[in-house]
């Protein structure tokens, strides 16, 4: 755990991160027993046969966003969780191969470091509606509360409110299915930055120990980010060794104020353009992308 | 179908993917069903209870390269397949965190884009033990034949001879996952290069026709590389939908032929390493992090 924390919280090189993982004697298995074992399906290359859930995750190399695919057997309807602008056609490619209809685009939050490919994919798939929360400030189709049950086919997503990166960050939770989507509220190994756009560590850490952390240990949590290679996580992980939420409210906040994260890359592009569905206040060249589909 | 050809083959922008998307009517569902429907599990943030595999898949931003860890629950034994050198430190520290044992570090072949983590985990994790195919021409403690199986725990993993990209390449195949590692031998929507390394499009088309897409429908394939953010795919998608394997022989042929692709950007440092476990004849700042660790 001291490694997973150094490399969350420093970035460092690897080779001071070999020496954190040899002193901490992290190479010789630990104790941290991860106990939960449960029958669990999911990112599926075929569908599930007792839910009908198929599964896809999706990456973007430049931004490290997490793309979700969500299709139901029965209906062939489909949910795509936080898509990413320049790979909407990709989404579309993979949608149209594995016979599925788009019914819904559904964004955990207004992101600040991609556009979202809601208003792209809007233009493609003519029909799907777009989905964000009513407290993100957003344009959307069907402005999503607390409680809310996004439904596609037989599949459920359950909406949970987890603010704190945002004000409009939402989880959405297939208790079906032993998972959730937590967006920027957590991470792997760690969480959305809380010093910009509404942040507030105290409702971060609020957020996630009181929506997030009450999850049955080994529901899998599937983040929108993760920038070392990681795919997923479950509850009991997080709670044991998120280097961040795992500690004390007053330890987290002063993680948090102490991280000095540079301005972000592109955010000033992003949520002009997200606040929007991602369809105006586009850069050129995601204009002309616009427009060529349109 | 028409997109997936394009974006594999010619590596279109988004622009010209999107005018071929349209034109080529992708943007409203397709027919080709993809029928196969079976309980399936994998990729599981925790074990899954009947078969006691734990699986997590991880990316190499660098070099788009899949490291697949495979734990066993009762025995808490794991492998890692195709690890990079560079990130030799995340695998140990997510074994670790799960409370696993490293028994073997397995390559699907030698690799020629990147340096294996096989020697620094080896060093990281006294006692684990590498593997690679005798027909690789590369040092490991325990050499591979067709039909060999790895062992650890309850699991298993086949080994199925499949030759072409180099005379090396292997697949592993787990049948009680219905899963199988394809190495460079598929990708998704492709196929590993064949014009350096003793590649041969022949030999790779037999391989693939007779060693994978012989293998049930429904099984999930996992490759060693995606270059588009896709994690996964399965027997019945890559014969329907592979551009270049799902054509004749002689299509194909063609079509490797025409690729011309760029010399490797990291061949000329990751065949001699790649020889010798990754363990000598690295570059300098390579060198340094394997002297810090031993």
């Amino acid at each position: 755990m001291a490694l997973v924390s150094a490399m969350a919280l420093t970035g460092r090189t690897l080779p001071v991160v070999h020496r954190c993982l040899r002193a901490s004697g992290a190479i010789i298995p630990g104790s941290q027993l991860i106990s939960n074992f449960r029958c669990f399906s999911y990112n599926m290359a075929v569908p599930d046969a007792k839910t009908g859930l198929l599964f896809r995750q999706m990456f973007d190399r430049d931004t490290c966003t997490y793309t979700y695919l969500l299709g139901d057997r029965e209906t062939a309807e489909a949910v795509l969780i936080d898509p990413v602008i320049e790979l909407a056609a990709r989404d579309v490619a993979l949608l149209n191969q594995l016979n599925l209809s788009l019914k819904y685009v559904v964004n955990t939050h207004m992101h600040a470091d991609h556009i979202t490919g809601s208003g792209l994919l809007k233009l493609l798939v003519p029909g799907c509606q777009s989905m964000i929360a009513e407290a993100s400030n957003a344009d959307a189709d069907i402005k999503l509360k607390a409680g809310d049950i996004v439904r596609f086919g037989q599949q459920e997503l359950q909406v949970r409110s987890t603010p704190g990166h945002t004000s409009g960050c939402v989880t959405y939770v297939m208790h079906e299915h032993s998972l959730a989507f937590t967006g920027d509220a957590l991470l792997i190994g760690g969480c959305g930055r809380t010093d910009f756009q509404e942040g507030c560590s105290e409702t971060l850490y609020k957020s996630v120990h009181t929506q997030i952390f009450t999850l049955p240990q080994h529901y899998a949590l599937y983040p929108a980010h993760d920038y070392q290679g990681l795919t997923v996580t479950s509850v009991e992980e997080e709670k044991k060794h998120n280097p961040r939420l795992g500690r004390s409210l007053k330890e987290f906040v002063q993680i948090m104020e102490d991280l000095k994260m540079p301005y972000p890359r592109k955010i000033d592009a992003s949520l002009p353009a997200n606040k929007v569905c991602g369809l105006y206040n586009l850069p050129d060249d995601l204009a002309a992308i616009l427009k060529d589909a349109s």
